[in-house]
């Protein structure tokens, strides 16, 4: 059970990706439990993903669970870990003190979340000097400056949709080349750079499918 | 061109339904911009997803767009507005007025997005009767008799962890069937319930591995 990258078959979907953080979830509560040996059907009922699906993410990081036997808890959440980069502690900084960005910094605090925020830059001078989860609200003057001296290369953006384009540039100019973006607009930038979008409207929208559904399912009935 | 469930090939997976509130803003721009045609290729310009997957998605809900051609602007934007049942309004509820909700209640205000907030609850009796994006706070006491009164079937959970369950489960007996998730716990629902988790630090973890590869490109390059 040593999980790492191109140890197993293939190049791991971004959807893969995206749910490796979900099993370490579950596995860092079972470790919390006393429990040192988890199954695939443990973890797809705590998950709500499939045994298969589970089986087949940890194979593109060399892990070939046998059906029946199980992983070892402690052994499976750090090769996750060292597969995500998260067996080091990764900073990011988070730009926008508005109500989102003082959700996401709260929200930061205090949990088993291996993302270090070490800055927060925002525009309004109200706002400059206040601490949010630990953390002090800087000016965005400081951003490209403080950015390169930390060396942080990951980014959150929780900006007006109109200042999300000059802030990114400016987090990818200081070196950042991944960025959480949560202002509603596709962002422009150099192809080396991960975008990772989370539009709040559009999971509602995408929601009000399943509805529609129930209703014709209804009328069909 | 008439989009409807049904009308196309096979069952549509859960990733293409939410592809779809993607096209249907970038559809709502070129409208306001004046363009009548737009082709999938422009689609996948502005999306960032790629022709093949937009025509694919679209064929699901019988819209075979030919190549070179193009489709009418206001048509499939009234077609994918149809078939995300977004052609009427749909209620929601919002659980939570903490930092997160109130992000969530003001962003809904005045944009072109369909789901329309009827109702916001807190336990906190310092927030109820305060306006967030134009809809008063109640007290989650009112839940029930509020969202069976209003039909509501569409709820937001954006409070602590530990009161989450809770919350879900007073929505889905009031009679919600779609819920967005923001707390960072796995919902134990009835299997008719859809539920979209939302849970922000698993996204910075998630992103961590896009670090960690351009690390270890770097180390092997």
């Amino acid at each position: 059970m040593a999980l790492r990258r191109g140890a197993g078959v293939g190049r791991p979907p971004d959807v893969a990706i995206k749910r490796l953080p979900v099993y370490l979830r579950v596995l860092a509560e079972l470790e919390a439990a006393g429990s040192d040996v988890v199954s695939s059907a443990d973890l797809a009922r705590r998950t709500g993903f499939s045994s298969e699906q589970i089986r087949k993410d940890l194979a593109y990081f060399g892990s070939f669970g046998t059906r029946g036997v199980g992983y070892s808890t402690a052994g499976l959440a750090s090769g996750i870990r060292r597969v995500l980069g998260l067996d080091r502690e990764v900073a990011a900084v988070l730009v926008g003190a508005g109500h989102l960005g003082t959700a996401l910094a709260r929200y930061n605090v205090g949990r088993e979340q291996h993302v270090n925020l070490v800055a927060i830059f925002d525009i309004d001078p109200a706002k400059l000097g206040q601490e949010l989860g630990g953390t002090r609200v800087r000016s965005v003057t400081e951003l490209p400056a403080v950015v390169r001296r930390l060396g942080v290369r990951l980014g959150v953006i929780a900006v007006p949709a109109a200042a999300a384009q000059t802030v990114a540039e400016d987090l990818v100019g200081a070196g950042v080349v991944a960025l959480l973006n949560f202002a509603p607009v596709k962002l422009s930038l150099p192809a080396h750079v991960q975008v990772q979008n989370i539009d709040l409207s559009l999971e509602l929208q995408a929601l009000a499918y399943y509805l529609a559904g129930e209703a014709e399912a209804a009328r069909e009935g």
